[in-house]
């Protein structure tokens, strides 16, 4: 690949253009907002001039109501050999870019599992993908040649490409993501005439639960349209399982002791299985799967402790890999744990002793 | 306060001894797991010796349902002139303490909105509390001085006291956190039979909303038995907007465009609700709210160089108040952001940039 379009530049079309960019790729890119493709083009993601001749893939990084239109209009202006989206939705664009006259040849489908909490190019970042699955749903129609440069794509910005139907695809979103979300949105939307008294009673909790509770309502509102039957079904199982734990916790009323020990293992049955999904939830991935051991040192809050801290393990050439602070350093003092390859922690550890810091290592 | 008795030495019983004994008090610490015990000794929280003349205060840190069977104990025992608890429910502590037979005039009902996500006493910090809301429910059969001196202790730990009525807390707490950890829990089981390939295709969104679907069964189980009624309620007014989200969806689909329309502005609508409440969320407190600007800054993955870094900037003499990690150091490159004092800005970059740093400010 040696020339890109990037039709919308947002948090997702940006980063695309910026990994694309690094990798040398020549991308040009266009909003319908000029601001946020200049701020795309000023943080080097590409430029705003248009290609003199068809790019070899357009990324069409526009809402996902839009991508039937923009890929027909896109195919009309021969912007591309080959065109993809990123919509976190595929059964709908792929009927539309048919419903549209655009030609299904030429498109692959595309979703970027990452994002952020922030929108915009501003939040955008090159390694955005890095690691992260990409799904890719190539139809019937789909080109052999669309279906390598999308994957094409895919390795250039780092990601791991994952191919699946339509149906498919929409039906897992569905159930990670798109009926989580309203879900989400359904507990925090009970807060909204809660007492302040009561709301001030919650902890971190509540602030996991509800926090993809603040997405964009109108992006939202066309992600859940997009895929309402696949989000549908969940939330009708979602709705029997509430009912039976609605009737396991008025059971705990019960006169019966033998009724409350059965819904008492009931309930301890649903947390278990709720443990078991939990912990099929992939974990954040680094781009370099890599154990690394905390050394915790204690650092006092003065102006220069935490470069003395480093000096004193630079000195034994070691690399910190990552630095976690644990406890914020407006207190007397802080916790600092170094995150060290395992092969230098004994090192790190005489040092940081001979030069006299206090090492946090649980006692057992 | 000048003696207390910290019985129960997991996480939170251990943060408050921890807390007790930076502020001069003389703790005795005791569980009936030894291990846990000694390790909290260990870390200085306290000492393992029984106090030799009734404590000031003893903190009850056991599961809620031993907190009357333990309380009438060390009532028995004389063990302090006054007690509280910790359980996150309030309504059944206080009717246990009356029927195993305790003295309810000097029991303070207590509820720190503190925890982790670690357990045991390893993981307990002296700061936990700082800044955060310490319900206290004293009945009508408290004595003030009892009152007085759970104030005492949330003070001493740096909390927030919040006086409420043991209903009001507990309905609080079934709306912001008990409801919402089943929940959290009802998604995650669903996940448990779910294909591989559709939960790889998941993001942060899904491990937020599922983190506390891994909190321990069993003591979960106790907690929401303990609210059963309060909890039940909540959940029954989301079965409701759970069957209309259902209804929505469906009329998504509906031949009529108006049906369609109509719905579409009702799922938006329960989206802005969502934005609302979650707006209503307390944001993660600092125990000092201060105002600290960024100073973003690339560093190579180099041994030493976030040595040179901090060395840069302490000459300065400027305090660096926290360190992020932006981009994980086993890149080439990462970006650090510094954050410094507002006034210590214009210095900080000076410096950087004399140094030879590349700061990596947004050009907009």
């Amino acid at each position: 690949m040696r020339t890109a379009a990037v039709v919308g530049t947002g948090l997702i079309g940006t980063s695309i253009a910026l990994a694309l960019s690094r990798r040398g790729v020549m991308v040009h890119l266009d909003d319908t907002d000029t601001t946020a493709a200049r701020t795309a083009e000023a943080l080097g993601a590409g430029t705003l001039r248009p290609p003199s001749a068809p790019v070899d893939l357009a990324v069409l990084a526009v809402p996902p109501a839009h991508i039937g239109a923009v890929l027909a209009r896109c195919q009309s202006e021969s912007l591309a050999h080959v065109y993809t989206d990123v919509a976190s939705v595929k059964s709908r664009p792929h009927e539309e870019v048919a419903a549209a006259g655009g030609d299904p040849s030429s498109y692959i489908g595309g979703h970027p599992l990452a994002g952020g909490e922030r929108s915009g190019p501003l939040a955008a970042r090159s390694d955005l993908f890095e690691g992260r699955p990409w799904v890719l749903t190539p139809s019937s129609r789909t080109d052999r040649s669309a279906l390598n440069r999308g994957l094409e794509l895919v390795s250039l910005c780092g990601g791991v490409p994952v191919i699946m139907d339509t149906a498919a695809h929409d039906r897992a979103v569905a159930l990670t993501s798109h009926a989580p979300h309203l879900i989400s949105s359904m507990m925090a939307a009970r807060l909204e005439d809660a007492e302040s008294e009561h709301i001030r009673v919650s902890g971190q909790g509540l602030r996991d639960v509800t926090r993809i509770a603040a997405g964009e309502p109108r992006l939202w509102g066309d992600i859940l349209e997009a895929n309402a039957d696949a989000v549908a079904e969940v939330l009708e199982a979602y709705a029997l399982d509430l009912d039976r734990l609605i009737a396991i916790l008025r059971a705990q009323r019960s006169a019966d002791d033998e009724v409350r020990r059965q819904a008492a293992g009931e309930l301890e049955e649903m947390l278990r299985r709720g443990n078991r999904g939990r912990a099929r939830v992939p974990h954040k991935q680094r781009s370099q799967p890599a154990e690394y051991v905390a050394v915790p040192v204690a650092v006092p809050d003065q102006p220069g402790a935490l470069a003395r801290l480093f000096s004193a393990v630079s000195e034994a050439g070691v690399n910190i890999e990552d630095v976690r602070i644990e406890h914020s350093l407006d207190q007397p003092s802080g916790l600092v744990e170094l995150l060290v390859e395992p092969a230098s922690v004994a090192g790190v550890r005489r040092l940081l002793d001979a030069n006299g810091w206090v090492r946090q290592e649980t006692p057992i």
